[in-house]
């Protein structure tokens, strides 16, 4: 089975969930068979409305007993070994996805509803793992141009397949990286979650979006984007894509990557706008990442329309953002920010920008 | 000049910010001339609006050089010594509350309204911070309940005062504690914010609450109330005060602390309620310090009603959580979280409640 430029093959493994290589060329022997003994997957994830917040919550407590930064010989992420069965049974591959063994949400059902505010609701959905390279020293800059599109294709090809399970509400791709963001495995890896519901960013970013469809008659994705493509803040861009630093920018280090042409999701975009974002990517990322003298601990988040809402018009973009704010200093989120919801920046927008713009890639 | 119970002298500080004394006695002596050279305070504090959030968010670049973890010896929040000058003039004090240096917030002007979405406002409005002892290395916990009230009143003398300010929209009064949640100072102390705009989280509280009026006719923090104070996550109380982990409790511990009877703000709370908070408060952090062998880093927050809207229906409380999920384990915002708000919790409430009831106080 192929998806586009890839050849894809699924299994299943020792515990049942599911895994499929995406490669690069037709003729990899990869090993489908996981010769593990491993027990069932656990998972008890609920989700419960937060009435006062009109946001849904998800409780996972089997969470709790998740790989906690095993060292490199340990990796679950690596390509097994005759001597060490990882999560990966063949001795090596390109891009591969599977289950996440500790899933926030998993099981299908229907979509989570209030019918009774108090009662949890079962917390279905689907966590995946993407494994970007079986490099384990490697990160998504690092990656040859031909792999970050292999990558963009796992992407677009998990956006479609999870959005076609029954009660998923919204797909969401993203890498979550460095030890001061959490992250409990080093090896280059990106998740997708499945949720069974429209996330609250989203709900907020919708009714805005509405509002002001509303009242100016304009698309307000559209009416930002064409302040920002001009302004201080640009930091990198081609015919297809445009990076900036947005404007109201809460994160120390924070740039929204863009397609020019609107696109509610990743399968939306063309081959043009695909062949487009692959450059720009790499090179926001060498960018940020040459800002400090410093690890970067970021994150990187594709929004992406909801399956059944709101994509008449979403525009698809994506945010990377990092919590340093200066070499050896984190931007924590205390009181203001997690009680709140008010975000203090101690950076300028646009004297970030100007910072990215100077680095040499 | 007193406050209820306590005796309150305001002075300035050598570069023009305001300090206050709160004394519990009427004979203490306080120095009130600062005889620091300090140059003046700097703030170029902004509030830009995020469009597509819907939520105002500020850009404070002067806090980049704000002291940071000085050693305890050179802490500026400890009385002064003939050899070295703080913040506080005086060798000892029981409350103290001054202007921050570095705010996030500050000056007077209007409240923030967004007629050009895209031009800056001044981040007018003011932060202090209030040390609850002068005792470096004490914690709220720790304090006697006498202080304690002190620190009440002083909360509620605050709340008074800065809602009464041109322009402050909201008071939020706060303490966050730990290095992992940030604090760059390690003396007891909390801070004060008062917000020219209604913050996101309370927006979005008020816009549930009205909701719930419009389709319910009642109270939907008094509806929540009702459930959740005879169920299997209430973790403290009295008479006049009840506490519980949230049936959607988005951190690990968590604990929400809400007077029986509806006060929009603290300075609506009566006598009766004002003694009655003191003991369960102390309890409640006291079980919360105890559920791990470890520190506890969290944050206290006092959401309570904006200075000009929602007042009719919001109930006063304060929030009480910590992102400490297990011995040397801290819950991180990662991707679903800071991206999409979409929260997943590691401990069940029950579970939560539990343990916070099973702590020897």
């Amino acid at each position: 089975m192929t998806d586009g430029l890839l050849h894809r093959r699924a299994t299943s493994l020792a515990d049942g969930r599911e895994l499929i290589y995406f490669d690069e060329r037709p003729d990899r022997v990869r090993v489908l068979h996981d010769s593990r003994d491993l027990p069932p997957v656990q998972h008890t994830s609920q989700t419960r409305l937060d009435e006062l917040a009109g946001e849904w919550v998800s409780i996972a407590s089997h969470r709790q007993t998740r790989t906690y930064r095993p060292p490199a010989d340990a990796c679950p992420l690596c390509p097994s070994t005759p001597e060490k069965l990882t999560e990966i049974p063949s001795p090596d591959y390109d891009v591969v996805v599977f289950e996440n063994r500790f899933p926030s949400f998993a099981g299908s059902g229907p979509a989570t509803r209030a019918l009774d505010p108090f009662q949890p609701q079962p917390g279905t959905g689907r966590c995946e793992v993407v494994c970007f390279t079986a490099d384990h020293r490697a990160s998504m800059s690092m990656l040859p141009e031909s792999r970050i599109r292999t990558v963009l294709e796992v992407w677009t090809d998990r956006t479609r397949e999870l959005g076609a399970l029954p009660g998923i509400e919204q797909v969401f791709c993203f890498e979550n990286r460095g030890l001061e963001i959490g992250v409990t495995l080093e090896h280059p890896h990106g998740q997708i979650y499945g949720y069974p519901f429209v996330t609250p960013v989203t709900t907020h970013m919708l009714a805005q979006v509405a509002r002001h469809r509303h009242s100016h008659g304009s698309n307000l994705f559209g009416d930002l984007l064409q302040r920002e493509s001009t302004g201080p803040r640009v930091v990198a861009g081609n015919e297809q894509w445009i990076a900036f630093v947005p404007f109201a920018a809460r994160w120390p280090i924070e740039v929204h990557l863009y397609p020019r042409r609107r696109a509610p999701d990743l399968p939306a975009l063309d081959d043009v706008q695909r062949a487009a974002f692959v450059p720009v990517y790499r090179e926001v990322l060498r960018r940020m990442e040459g800002v400090f003298d410093d690890t970067l601990p970021s994150i990187t988040a594709w929004h992406q329309a909801p399956v059944r809402t709101g994509r008449a018009d979403f525009w698809l973009h994506l945010r990377l953002f990092s919590i340093r704010r200066a070499r050896g200093k984190i931007k924590y989120l205390a009181g203001s920010e997690s009680a709140m919801g008010a975000f203090v920046n101690d950076i300028a927008p646009e004297a970030a920008a100007q910072r990215l713009r100077e680095v040499t890639v």
